[in-house]
């Protein structure tokens, strides 16, 4: 298959990248790193990659951030930062996708524990994971129209970044790289479609 | 009680102001109607409009709207347009009035069914009402915190909009309008918080 992966080189991405590569045509897009550049937050910067890319068998998409910061410091710019990236920068790979992917293709975003599990600080990342998961739902049946799957894998706080992260999810048990692989990979390979894949 | 009620001329909000007129001091917010004006799509407003009300025991936000259209039409604009109303209009909300509740205060929130049953066209409302129930879900801790409770009341197609919307929600049964109205008594008048009520 020829996937086009977005933010292969992050923590989640460099993981499905192993996983995938052997086997498939991997075209790995980053911010600053990877085959490709690309700038999630700008719509024609999306544009810009697939029309590089041409056409895909499938998109994956482990990249997108929002800010993590206490709730009454939390502003609009704030929560727009994060709807800039990890929301609506997804939400416009998939727009863009339907244009480029080959029959039968498909698209995985990524979400977060967040949206159903919350900690301190996380209302942004809460509220973004919860859009991506809107999104996925209300769109499938349209992407099957298209002769087309979508899905979101959500993960957990993962194993790599709990070094990092740990202290901001008190009590939660990191998810086991392998396992967060195995939900891309699900998405990928199987026939489901308008599901939120929670790997914890 | 002293409510502050934003949207509260519209289908639900006049609802929701016919249960609770007799018993409480209602102030309706409303884009052109209503006791006071706001336009909840721009943060300026909102502060102005606590400004004027001052300290309340309780704010529900009935108000907000996204385009319904299909996915394939729609762009990073028709999202943003939903983005800056039904979503961050409601969250701006919430997030001034963590500087204007009393003691005890609550904040009633407005999503709806397309989160998780969706329709043709409803990609961008099943977006945006996921991510105002993962922003309920991610900041009633901080609301807590506070002294402060959150819900949002997540109904189906309401009854008193059936003969105009029931086309786009086929085998849609519409929701009694007492009950959706009772959703919003139960979050205002219970100690329930981070809920999602959802009416059907």
């Amino acid at each position: 298959m020829k996937i086009l992966l977005i933010g292969g080189t992050g923590t989640i991405g460099s993981k499905v990248t192993e996983r995938l590569d052997a086997d498939n045509e991997l075209i790995i897009a980053g911010s600053s790193s990877g085959d490709i550049q690309t700038d999630i937050t700008n719509p024609a910067s999306i544009k810009k990659l697939f029309k590089e890319t041409g056409n895909v068998d499938a998109v994956i998409v482990t990249a997108g951030s929002a800010p993590v910061k206490p709730l009454v410091d939390s502003t609009n710019e704030d929560f727009l930062e994060g709807v800039k990236s990890k929301m609506m920068g997804q939400i416009n790979v998939a727009l863009t996708a339907m244009n480029y992917l080959n029959e039968g293709g498909s698209v995985t975003l990524t979400s977060g524990i967040l949206s159903d599990d919350p900690i301190p600080q996380g209302s942004i990342l809460s509220t973004i994971n919860g859009a991506v998961n809107g999104f996925v739902t209300g769109a499938y049946g349209e992407f099957l129209q298209n002769g087309f799957r979508i899905n979101a894998v959500s993960p957990a706080l993962v194993e790599d970044s709990a070094d990092a992260l740990g202290d901001f999810f008190p009590g939660h048990t990191p998810a086991k790289m392998e396992h967060v692989v195995d939900g891309y990979e699900k998405s990928l390979k199987t026939l489901i479609t308008g599901q939120i894949i929670n790997i914890e």
